[in-house]
């Protein structure tokens, strides 16, 4: 037997390095790392705290695993060595009581540290895989329809070595004992590999060692402190491990797909969800990113034939307009504005509603159709050889159905003992539910709480917007001219970066804002606390994001008041106006920087520097003559404890959530932006990967059928998107009042005197006193009537300063066209989903297949059992037809 | 044996009535039907087809058995006899084959019609039950959770006998020949009742007889002809119809719920789960009736205080009114109108738009969240003690994953062959899949024909307007004073009678024309003809029933032009004004007429009277002196040979759906609809239990797991009521008006003066010449300015009849209230969706507890096995742990 196994799995030459067992048998599926009694041992190392909270956190969501607040927690609990040993025993009792087999190695190489090595005989691995419902590959193998769009991305397919997979596949079914005789079981060893080996042995055996539900009771209390979990890998995974090294985290292979199949191997489902769902983002970003960049060079295009800023730009249309501040500044000819007028049609033109429209389908598409469906249909079924993840069950109604029972069937309900001392008590399952009553004041503080922040949220913008109009108005009245004429641009640019600051460091503090606030509202289960913890940091960072944002977009400029009657704020400072063309330009500057500097300051800085950084002190801790020893000597598992910790994948999709937003709410005002998201995203997939082939800890394979509580949010996003740009368009962009006075009010059906339309008449005579300005000469002649940008009455109108005939049918228009678009946009997408079939042919073609061999297999072995099966009635030869002669 | 078997079913004294074989032992578990030989047999009789593409139709789309148009085509084609008989023998063969035994009963009693019976031995049951993953119940008892609803619903729960039903229920679990020890085979005859036999009978050995799947080819060509498929009942069964036609299709316990459960047994799921809709549907159509009356109780009690109507009618307010049409009508007082100006207030007022709103969010939530989770989760959980249809892989993407996969695995394909001679050709799959340009003519027709037929329509509504106009002028041109005065209610009573009695035609006629379309598009499968039909029928029914209401509700009124510049049509008829309070009334009055008529006419005439005449025709055929004589003699399935076909359950569900269209379009005009309508269904629910018990052979249990299109159709119109509502209130109704009125221009913020600020002033002088009333005076003075409704500018001003500012300011305000109602409801909709969980919590309790039991009954057999499991490695003793102490 022994020969057998060597010649399944060559061992590297350094028998410490095997991953067995020290008889060099049994693999070691799973590692458990405790505390070990140790005179000097520092406090970092000793956290304590009940495996049972620490595993069911693991079990579903990875990122509260070695969450630092919860650490510090866990700190405080200070029990005797004697009742953690005890408690350990018995939970290795229970284990062994499982049919697990164990080996313990206590911190004799890394001080402090214990290792308890997990094995599971081949008995307990089918008994579980039974149970699981795991779908195992059969002998039948059957070659994949050859694909048209595979042949032609074959050069950018990842080079994975098992060239066999591209064309087979062997058909996988729910593995069973009884039926045995349909799976290839001649190499025991490798059938499970280890990936599926480890999630057997941390999903059943580990429940229910630690609190078997049967009759919804807790059986056994548990305090042992694994500080690490962690896998001995073997020599297929150190293969994978290069190649994804290799085809995978590399910058070199960008324009590669992922080996999404290989990542799903060693990371499991949900990290391969993960990457897979980037990448097809990714990918999807190009066609975007195209035509973004299209949308835009028309805009440079036409600039010069451009009619309403060639009439800005007209020295001959002598138009004077009134002071932009009160006093200090003076009266200004509308061609110094020629230049932002220009600028301002790069980013409004005809082309922009195009593209608004396309993005607004594009993210609709993505989100209803492409990504969710292509992922689950191509990745799952293709890539991911499904054995797990089969489309079963999944989505929609059953989807929550399945959550719930799956909610409800878990019995480490995150009851409120859980945070005040993991103290898990005998209830049943109904009792640890806390009542409505009990929920209510964290509900409440919870809601105030958020409130509070939003609050903050906006307050900041209004700081920031104060800082802006009194800046602008100090800089107005230094009597430096070259000062005056950069005013705006340096405080725009400068208020946009402070804003990106206020971003960045806001970002971090609602952070650990909502995940305290969660951890309050202790929520029932894992899922439903990541979810609420999603939900709440996504609330906060949105908010954080976008209001300055939607503040440009729809607020700037529109609560001014006008001439003769502005509206102050802080007693004397005027609200900000828009230049000329409309505030678009400034949204697109803002949201430039914002973009930019968050994907480069955020992503990159934070994501690369402090990992190293943390890195870095964890090895200083190792004494230095130490290490070198220890390298030779550690055991791959023992290497493993000095990498970083996996912290999960939310603040990954949290980023690119904010990005997708980015991307498609205010995409009209900045076609560039999925160029950017694109660039930046080419780089994040790469720079994601190597963090977790070389920087993080290998994550437990955990099985994930979806995206979850990001897909919803993506949708949301995507829904919201939709009307946000037809905000844009209709109010934040002069495309509607160009169509108006084209169609309505133009004497030629062109723009041109489109420029003169927009401008209302104000009569010099009408200022509050005090606030006209002061140098009214400036220009050289006395100024009479000065022009402001509103749709208002003429002073010798009967309504002098009334919003206008104009303004109404205008306004008419606009919200004519926020409802058209919405609604055309709505009903586009619809018959899209409807033109596009959710599953792509082939994979339908595939699917059909794979059922009929099924059914073929299992139409063989009945024909086979037909005439031997014994059961059932003893029923007469068949009668042939019998002459139709009876009473 | 024979002992057993009588115990386990008592038996009618007639042994001829029995559900068995001649020899008394084997049930009958589904009956062929097939035309025999008989020089003088009527061609009504000798309908000669292939079984296969009968059979493939029956499979899922029951509708198209016993088509009219499809019976013509059979009836074309003329088979030897000879030629028949030897496929049908070779059919014959092939189900012995797949271990059916069979007997033949040739017509002996009904002439011209040979019975073939076909009993399903134990051993094919199982095989067929375990390849289609049956849920059968296990010997695991377990007691519901016991519900509070329940109690107090207690006297509404029919009573359906089996009171054990209600509390306990056995645990199922997918049948499975190797865990037979977990089933109760104590009574091998009733373990699989009645309808599950036959639809084992009816599925895969049929198929697999007919035309075996393997390498995609089918095997056998087949032409044998059943005219009639029908079942055996056994005694069971005749009980389960006694209590149905007791405890369900009676009018006197309307009041109580149906017996689903019972109905899904006797009739299958898809029947079942109509009712079930049908129910539900019909519970949640109380409230909505409730508030609906409300609502107009409040438009009645306030209709006294209304400032508007009061003003028309206060004989103070001197308005003198353009004359409403050209030379012979004259100016009249605005007083006239007081009494439409009243009534109009019962649907025009505040609380409209709360209904509105409410009833949107009514729809929306019986679509999304109540009508399908709770049908599934309730009613197929509970009720249906869930053997089949238990939720799996159903919904959202996945569905239509299995439905395609399901779609390309029915060999069945719905080739051209099928319509040309239903010759099935040595086809493989793929290539009966016919290419794109093979199917262009037929879509490109289907199109051309979708237009023409909505065309059709539109020109039919526009008859039925110049009909309104030209007898409106008429009538006015007659000198009969009576007469004038009842002018306008004749012509709108008249009109919206046509317009039933167009509606009511054209459907008919409609229906026709969308299964011919549907028949020459060659849809791939059954599933995909049936949602073509239903797609395009739906289409057209919808564009019949709902363009007269589209036309009342935004249309007229609209494009009347202004006095002295009118639109004509037809060369001197004007278009037809609204009455002065909004077209809002006749609206109502409309949908009034064409919801009572309809429901009365079509579903009441067409659905009782229809089906008596034909079972009276069909009776005639016999003669009377056989009739009495053969009522002793015959078996069950020969006397159900003379009951009405079933055809599908298409109809009622159109029906239904366009009764909810109803109620939810353009509920804002009409509150009493939601009333209407509940009490239509009540009468529905009992009416169509009566068809389905007394009139209609009992139709093959079709398993479904949704109502299918159906549902997509209901969402989709949820969401067009949305829209249309929104519509309604801001652009029909005089809301919008009012309110800007009260907050814009009102002097005292009350709608005193509304009436006055609603009408614009006409000169008389720029009367079109010859288009001036003749009868000038007939007020008594003479008129210099009269007054129309429309915001105009006055003639005086310096845009005499142009929009005035008012009209503009209205209309941005419109267009805003659509705006922010489109997206406050669905705002609203998606949180109701969040706040009210999918699945009721005891049904999820139950679920948890079902899981509870199977792991834990999965777990007492592991304890059981697992020291007598042999198979795997030879592993040494489970080492304790180990001392850390190796090199």
């Amino acid at each position: 037997i022994k020969l057998i196994k060597s010649q399944g799995n060559e061992r590297p030459k350094d028998p410490k390095l095997w991953p067995y067992f020290q008889d060099g048998l049994r693999r070691i599926d799973y590692v458990l790392t405790y505390h070990v009694q140790k005179p000097q041992s520092t406090r970092k190392l000793s956290a304590k705290s009940c495996l049972c909270f620490k595993f069911r956190r693991e079990q579903s969501s990875p990122p509260a695993h070695e969450d630092p607040e919860l650490a510090a927690q866990e700190q405080r609990l200070d029990y005797h060595e004697d009742d953690q040993r005890l408690r350990r025993e018995e939970f290795e009792e229970n284990l062994r009581e499982m049919g697990l087999e164990m080996e313990r190695e206590e911190g004799n190489k890394i001080p402090g540290v214990g290792f308890l090595k997990i094995h599971a005989p081949w008995e307990v691995l089918c008994r579980e895989a039974e149970f699981m419902k795991l779908k195992m590959p059969t002998f039948k193998v059957f070659v994949l329809v050859n694909m048209f769009v595979q042949k032609v991305t074959a050069t950018l397919q990842p080079k994975v070595g098992e060239n066999r997979v591209e064309n087979e596949k062997y058909l996988s079914y729910p593995f069973s004992r009884e039926k045995q005789h349909l799976f290839d079981l001649s190499d025991r060893n490798s059938f499970f590999d280890s990936k599926t080996r480890s999630s057997i042995v941390s999903t059943n055996p580990f429940r229910k060692a630690f609190c078997l539900p049967s009759q919804g009771q807790f059986k056994t209390k548990c305090h042992l402190s694994p500080d690490l979990i962690t896998k001995g890998p073997d020599v297929v995974l150190i293969l994978s491990l290069q190649i994804l090294c290799e085809e995978w985290a590399s910058y070199s292979i960008f324009y590669k797909y992922q080996p999404i199949g290989l990542i799903r191997k060693y990371f499991g489902e949900k990290v391969g969800l993960y990457f897979a769902w980037l990448g097809v983002y990714t990918q999807m970003l190009i066609p975007a990113a195209i035509v973004g960049v299209i949308v835009f060079l028309y805009g440079c295009v036409t600039v010069e034939d451009n009619i309403p800023s060639m009439e800005v730009c007209d020295e001959r249309n002598n138009i004077t307009m009134c002071p932009i501040c009160d006093r200090v500044c003076s009266y200004w000819k509308l061609v110094t504005a020629c230049g932002t007028a220009r600028a301002s049609h790069l980013f409004d033109n005809a082309a922009t509603v195009f593209f608004a429209i396309f993005m607004a389908l594009w993210g609709q598409q993505l989100c209803s159709t492409f990504m969710f469906t292509q992922i689950c249909a191509l990745i799952l079924h293709f890539c991911f050889n499904s054995p797990h993840t089969h489309p079963r069950s999944n989505a929609g109604l059953f989807k929550k159905l399945i959550i719930l029972a799956k909610a409800l069937n878990l019995p480490f309900l995150f009851g409120s003992s859980a945070v005040t001392g993991f103290e898990m008590r005998n209830y049943t399952l109904t009792k640890l539910l806390l009542t409505c009553r009990d929920r209510m004041p964290a509900y409440m503080t919870i809601i105030v709480m958020m409130v509070f922040l939003i609050c903050v949220t906006l307050a900041i913008v209004f700081g920031v917007v104060l800082y802006r109009v009194s800046i602008m108005t100090a800089l107005h009245m230094s009597s430096t001219p070259s000062f005056r004429t950069n005013i705006r641009a340096t405080v725009k640019t400068t208020a946009a970066i402070i804003n990106l600051i206020i971003i960045i460091i806001m970002d971090e503090v609602y952070g650990a804002i909502a995940r305290w606030l969660t951890i309050m509202e202790v929520p029932k289960t894992d899922k439903s606390f990541e979810e609420r913890l999603i939900f709440k940091t996504f609330i906060l960072k949105f908010a954080n994001a976008f209001t300055p944002i939607v503040y440009l977009a729809f607020f700037r400029g529109r609560i001014i008041g006008r001439p003769g009657k502005y509206i102050y704020v802080m007693g004397s400072y005027r609200m900000e106006e828009c230049a000329h063309a409309g505030c678009l330009m400034e949204l697109c500057i803002q949201l430039c920087i914002t973009m930019l500097g968050k994907q480069l300051i955020q992503n990159n800085l934070f994501e690369i520097g402090v990992p190293k950084l943390k890195k870095m002190l964890r090895q200083r801790k190792i004494d230095k003559k130490h290490q070198e020893e220890l390298d030779k000597t550690l055991h791959r598992h023992e290497k493993d404890h000095f990498l970083g910790p996996f912290v999960g994948l939310n603040p990954e999709y949290m980023e690119m959530i904010i990005q997708f937003g980015m991307v498609t709410l205010f995409v009209a005002s900045f076609p560039l932006a999925p160029l950017f998201a694109l660039l930046n995203n080419i780089i994040e997939i790469r720079l994601d990967a190597k963090k977790f082939v070389t920087e993080l800890r290998r994550p437990i394979a955990v099985r994930a059928k979806d995206i979850g509580i990001w897909y919803t949010l993506l949708r949301g996003l995507s829904k919201v998107a939709v009307i946000v740009n037809a905000f844009v368009i209709s109010f934040t962009s002069d495309f509607i009042p160009r169509l108006v006075y084209q169609y309505m009010y133009s004497p030629d059906g062109t723009l041109h005197g489109f420029v003169n339309h927009t401008l209302s008449y104000f009569n010099v005579s009408h200022f509050q006193p005090g606030t006209e300005p002061t140098e009214s000469m400036h220009l050289g002649y006395k100024v009479e009537v000065c022009r402001y940008k509103d749709y208002r009455d003429p002073p010798w109108s009967d309504t002098p300063y009334e919003f206008s005939r104009q303004f109404w049918a205008i306004l008419a228009a606009r919200l004519a066209f926020v409802i058209v678009f919405q609604n055309v946009v709505m009903l586009m997408s619809d018959f899209v989903d409807w033109l596009i079939p959710d599953i792509p042919k082939d994979i339908s073609i595939q699917i059909h297949n794979e059922r009929n061999l099924i059914v073929e297999l299992f139409m063989k072995q009945e024909q086979g059992k037909k005439y031997r099966n014994t059961i059932g009635d003893p029923s007469p030869q068949p009668l042939r037809s019998r002459p139709s002669s009876q009473a």
